[in-house]
């Protein structure tokens, strides 16, 4: 499949030039410049609704459920599950197909995990990448889950036009844990596993938690009860979703979007210099060498990085 | 403070020169080199221990009795507490002095909370540089406490000679979504909380999981319950971490200190580059610009990037 294959067959949802490019933006900085150069023009039609908890929360019940709503209302639904914590093992991709038989063999559902590969990062910037791909193939809306709430985890939620944060009740004393930072970057919140007892006081404790947070937007999040592998208060989710979507939209979000690009550019600008420091032959042994040198404490990671400038 | 005098007094254990020399690898990536070149060859006499789990799992808490115990034992106890999920707000310095009197005022116990600055990343090498000015400043302990299991979280747990992985009871099914990652970073296993309802069913999960989970170097995660909020447990965490530390040091671990050595240093090395390619005057207002125009949809990251290597 050439580029412009790939992209023409790209931009009429076919299933496999998407998998192929997203596959493309994962292990290939190189070879993704000139595809995502042109799937950029073709993005920004997509609802991009990011979706992050603790492990145990139950997120990918929830996205399940919530893609399959949207489907049976007849929107084209892409899943990336951002899978960070799994970087040795195949889990990801069993997963992938655990859920895609699950959810059905369906042209409308495209669900595709994504992990690190390796310690050259570029995680977060694949995981964007592929979220435009979705939306240039014409998915109607791309849901981003992530697990955790890391760094790059937050910063890859940030990037959605909705963000969902995912609770669940009894988390007693500990929900300052989830600290402010997560609380900032919540359009929604969702107490999932709402049948379980402690429901009454996560939800109390919500809520004087958002009051305190300042809010510059003035958006007052609402809290929605869910009970995904019941199916219940999905519609509830829908709702609140689109209600910040359409909130958000109405506003002068531009500075937002400066700030998501920004990111973005740094990101890449960061991957860019890495990989072209590497790319000459031998740099990958004289890396190896300097790695030993360190362990052995012949060498201090500043001495070695300074010896790699050089050369 | 000159460098010379800072190393000086860091060396002697002095708080301030501690705090001092954490600040500079937190704040300038400059002024770190001289520093931690002249830390690195210091290092190595302390027992480095990392420390993860979901928010809600009561880590804070776990860190802060298990610091208790070694003092008490006459150690000197060194932590650092990673939040990136609260880059926004002052949540970080605020949590410090909570636990700063929790934990009282003393010589032999220095806390500190690190989170992001920016977008510009570092946090972690930040983090492991901090974990080295303990160590030479003569901490018979490091803990090194990282909220939630994103990618950078799990890096760092990854370079601590003995990694605990904090589980909390009722995570029902969903202990699978403690994927393999984070299960093959743990040396051990904590269930704390453990007076709560389903302690054995988690246990159990977790017991069977762990057989699954392919350990080429044979250990065998020991799993200890904890409740830390009334100090129970706590002596056997310290046995099982000790036993692990035991075990490791007599392997050949070159092979594991080498892959930390090269993270490390990639780390650097992409903190470094970027920071070159920004340093001069205007480079700020490049990136702005292109920002501007990829919110505006008149470029893309990747055309971008291209535009910033040109200059």
């Amino acid at each position: 499949m050439t580029l412009s294959e790939m992209t023409e067959r790209l931009f009429r949802g076919e299933p496999r030039a998407v998998a192929r490019a997203i596959s493309t933006v994962e292990n290939s900085l190189s070879d993704s410049s000139e595809l995502m150069k042109a799937v950029f023009p073709q993005t920004g039609r997509a609802v991009v609704i990011g979706i992050t908890g603790a492990p145990g929360a139950g997120k990918s019940s929830l996205v399940d459920k919530l893609a399959m709503y949207y489907k049976d209302r007849g929107d084209r639904v892409g899943i990336i599950a951002v899978d960070p914590s799994s970087p040795f093992s195949g889990g990801a991709i069993l997963g992938d197909r655990i859920r895609m038989s699950a959810l059905g063999v369906d042209k409308n559902i495209f669900i595709r995990s994504m992990a690190t590969r390796g310690n050259l990062g570029g995680l977060s910037r694949a995981t964007v990448d592929a979220v435009a791909i979705l939306d240039a193939a014409g998915f109607d809306k791309v849901i981003v889950e992530t697990v955790g709430v890391g760094q790059d985890e937050v910063e890859i939620v940030k990037t959605a036009d909705v963000s969902v944060v995912v609770l669940v009740p009894g988390m007693g004393d500990d929900i300052q844990a989830i600290k402010a930072g997560i609380m900032e970057i919540g359009d929604v919140f969702v107490i999932n596993k709402s049948d379980r007892e402690g429901v009454i006081r996560t939800e109390k404790e919500l809520q004087a938690l958002l009051e305190l947070a300042h809010r510059p937007d003035m958006w007052n999040p609402p809290i929605v009860r869910t009970v995904a592998t019941e199916n219940k208060g999905i519609e509830d989710l829908s709702s609140a979703i689109e209600s910040y979507y359409e909130f958000q939209r109405d506003g002068d979000n531009l500075e937002r979007r400066k700030a998501i690009a920004r990111w973005r550019l740094l990101e890449l600008l960061r991957e860019r210099l890495l990989a072209d420091i590497l790319k000459p032959s031998g740099a990958g042994q004289l890396i190896d060498r300097l790695a030993v040198e360190i362990a052995e404490k012949k060498s201090d990671p500043y001495s070695a990085v300074e010896r790699i400038l050089k050369q």
